[in-house]
């Protein structure tokens, strides 16, 4: 490995080695997100998969499948489909926020309308399904149907957890795994099911992309309260400004006392805030232990996916793997 | 049979002779839609299945299955399937239509939200994915996520198509296969599937369920031009003053000379609808044979469907099916 390679981010070294299956996965894409007959939906879909995005999932599909010594073909119909579920979660998530830029351009909804990004959500969902059908594994079905499942109901429980000081922190990792966690950890999962592993490797591979989705979350709100604005792109407090129930804002609630509570539920309940709050916030997270508890939680979630890979076939790509946990938390190390 | 029985409506003559098995779609459709975690889904999901629709769907699945002979579990699972696929559209209608009632009571995103209305909407069809995964049978797997698929596309079409003079009798056939003719032809062809049956009576199947649902959309656009209303339940005109393109307009529009277009582009595209505007729409059907011609329609779709059954074993079930046909035509004939 160059220099260049070294510094480059670990994902990115994953694109490049497996350019050529993810072209393959581009292509499926493309040719399944089209319709015979509602122009709309080409449009709605072309504007969602032109914008980009880092392809982390159907990533992580192929990587798991490869490293596992995969050969056929159907890892790249699991790639896609994990990144349909993705998008159709963004579609609808768009329209729940009520967002207007994704990703620095107009959300879906905002140059269509709501109910464009309702159905053409809806037909890329269906679309998943059909492509998880085609390898003919009952086993993947089960997986990817479950995180479907899983999804849904985290993110309805993010709506009705929010602002509700009451939140728990076992309510908030239900809600981690919905918005990240159960698909990363069903894109690496089905790629070793694929691959015929035993069960023991398959365990290790959902491990892996279960505590890399959490771990990714935490360190997100970890930054809105104790990162570099420069480098991370976050306004720190932005969090609290739109009273979100982050992780160290739950630890710090849990341990508040009469009057803390009172200005908890003043700020993030009732959503009065007033100058001097922000600060006063993050001094009660200092005194509370909760910065550094919540770090200390996401370096443990990024040791558990790095501990998880032990239990896979040495591979180059398992090193790459290994990086990618660094690199999630690096930013607060 | 008796007189009451011979009175009674061909799908309550159904469900009596199938419900044990419609009991048992019941507590699976009730103990499936719960979560451990997000009460909301609960609430929004109780307020759905204790509006208590027909559940003409399931019953159709059960019913196929029964006669064909298939006496295993997971008929049950496949009509709760179609039922929670129905559900979750029904919630995503609501927000697309921005409706304010359903079967007499508050829409659940009236009740709620509409992001409650998506969110438990994609919960739904997660779960329904789950439940279709248990018979462990590809085929079925095949039909259901493709009729997902034709669904969610006929409901994006509707939405680009409404209120344009230039949509087709094609365009409008697919619209109304995403509406109501693929999941009525999923739901009973599935039935036929777990039931191993040969491939061409799973065509009839298919094909049955394919015509009924299209009949069944022809004749409720038939209703609200000729209909009687006290009968119906349906005012005469509704769909001209919502702007629809029904079958019927859709003829007529085909055959117009230039005034009689503008017409037409006047009181659906541009909505600039007057007083007598109504009854010079029906005297322009009337004058194009269109309201014969769609009627017509609706009776050669009901003898595909009856044409259909004969391709299947003799059976009870088959003579209910073949009445219901006739039952939805009889309102026109």
């Amino acid at each position: 490995m160059g220099l260049d390679d070294a510094i480059r981010k670990p994902h990115e070294r994953l694109s490049a080695l497996l350019a050529g299956e993810m072209g393959e996965v581009d292509t499926l894409i493309r040719a399944r997100m089209t319709s015979d007959y509602a122009p709309r939906i080409d449009q709605v879909a072309a504007h969602l998969v032109g914008a980009g995005g880092k392809r982390l999932r159907p990533l992580l599909t192929i990587a798991a499948a490869r490293m596992c010594g995969y050969d056929g073909p159907y890892h790249v119909y699991l790639a896609a489909t994990v990144e349909f579920i993705h998008t159709a979660t963004l579609l609808h998530d768009d329209v729940v926020d009520e967002s207007g830029q994704r990703r620095g351009r107009p959300t879906a909804n905002r140059l269509w309308d709501n109910k464009s990004s309702v159905l053409v959500g809806d037909y890329l969902f269906a679309r998943s399904f059909q492509l998880m059908v085609a390898p003919g594994n009952l086993q993947v079905l089960d997986i990817l149907s479950n995180a479907a499942a899983v999804i849904a109901e985290g993110e309805v429980l993010q709506l009705t957890a929010a602002r509700d000081l009451s939140t728990t922190e076992e309510i908030y990792l239900k809600v981690v795994r919905g918005k990240t966690a159960a698909l990363f950890a069903a894109a690496t999962e089905v790629g070793g099911v694929i691959a015929a592993m035993p069960e023991e490797q398959q365990r290790a591979l959902h491990t892996y992309g279960d505590a890399l989705g959490v771990s990714f979350q935490i360190v997100d709100d970890l930054l809105d309260v104790s990162g570099d604005a420069a480098k991370t792109g976050k306004n720190i407090g932005d969090d609290f400004r739109e009273r979100k129930l982050t992780l160290p804002i739950i630890k710090t609630v849990a341990k508040a006392d009469a009057e803390e509570r009172a200005f908890w539920t003043r700020t993030i309940e009732k959503g009065d805030q007033r100058e001097g709050d922000l600060e006063h916030a993050l001094g009660l997270m200092a005194k509370h232990g909760a910065i550094d508890a919540t770090r200390d939680e996401a370096l443990a979630w990024a040791n558990r996916a790095k501990e998880a890979l032990t239990h896979l076939p040495e591979h180059e790509i398992r090193g790459m793997l290994h990086d990618l946990a660094d690199y999630v938390v690096a930013r607060i190390s």
